[in-house]
């Protein structure tokens, strides 16, 4: 048990394994507050509902999304390469789902997408901001390989869309897979979708 | 309310929207019993567990994607323009959703596939080898647009599962963003990833 303040934080870190394990519908606010350490009261003064939990949770995929294009914004490397090292770090992020969890998880966004996406409107909403938020991403590297030369006569947003797509696709597989080497396999696709065969990227 | 033999058809039928809508842990035999018309004995008596039902639900999505490879092959179109098919063919199916529902339920194997994969290792197994067969029906495809000479040098099995991923993508932007649109706009994507832009595609 830490303090109070410590609290918050802690109800969000073991949702983010919990929900993404067993789907938002299969956990309970015991089982979280067990999992977690912390009283149902300290619970509810942080988050009125479960629901006021799983827009927290958005809220820290959002921002660990925003984190991945930050960091390899600031890698230096070719724009090209830097599509391509989301995939690598989603591949990293699968590794430690296994060695913490003993299996895959999958992506935080596409999970809650798709178990229940029809029954909340506002959420609806939420989740495909954080998609837009991404296609924002891949089209800024997209964007800046075309200035760079790296490629050419690309649509950036529209392609950006369809790199999204392929991200939770892919990692989709990796789930059902139960193999994170799926989406290393498959993180060429990424480059494919601007017109970057695997032979000319590498 | 039909004839016995019909029950069975009507629950599996019935259990098709309702998963898709509000996810397998989010409707109850009871309302599944509902909104079939028919008694739960009925039911307890084609499916001994809910679980059962999704085991059913599973193989007739796999059987609608193996319908959907029959189709296209039996187009005589060529088979490129078979791959971009399936998408449309997805398309379709949201607009029907949207029709039927209000609003894009997206794909039986994909909500499935993120709601509950962790929690049951046999479901898991089942859901892999759905994707597995729809790489094989891509894969297909592939290799006969390599033989008709429509494409070169493409990795066929790679590039199937890759296709996989994206379908499964496209389709959860379709349902986030709550637009059949996406899967038509983004339909061209598929082809990028066996190397066609789409400005080469038309």
């Amino acid at each position: 048990m830490g303090r109070k303040s410590d609290a918050r934080a802690r109800i969000i870190g073991t949702s983010w394994m919990l929900f993404r394990d067993k789907g938002y519908g299969g956990v309970g606010v015991q089982e979280i507050c067990e999992a977690a350490g912390v009283k149902k009261g300290s619970f509810y003064h942080f988050f009125p509902s479960k629901r006021d939990l799983i827009l927290a949770f958005i809220e820290r995929a959002e921002g660990m999304f925003m984190g991945m294009f930050e960091h390899v914004g600031a890698s230096g490397r070719p724009y090209l390469a830097q599509i391509r090292m989301i995939f690598e770090m989603d591949a990293g992020a699968c590794v430690e789902d296994v060695q913490q969890a003993g299996r895959v998880l999958g992506c935080p966004i596409g999970n809650l997408a798709l178990e229940f996406v029809g029954s909340d409107e506002e959420i609806r909403e939420r989740l495909a901001g954080v998609f837009s938020k991404m296609a924002g991403g891949f089209e800024g590297l997209i964007n800046g390989a075309l200035e760079a030369g790296e490629i050419e006569g690309v649509d950036a947003k529209g392609s950006s869309r369809a790199i999204v797509a392929y991200f939770e696709g892919v990692t989709m597989l990796a789930k059902t897979g139960n193999d994170p080497g799926i989406v290393e396999t498959l993180a060429d696709g990424a480059l494919a979708l601007i017109g970057v065969m695997p032979a000319r990227a590498k």
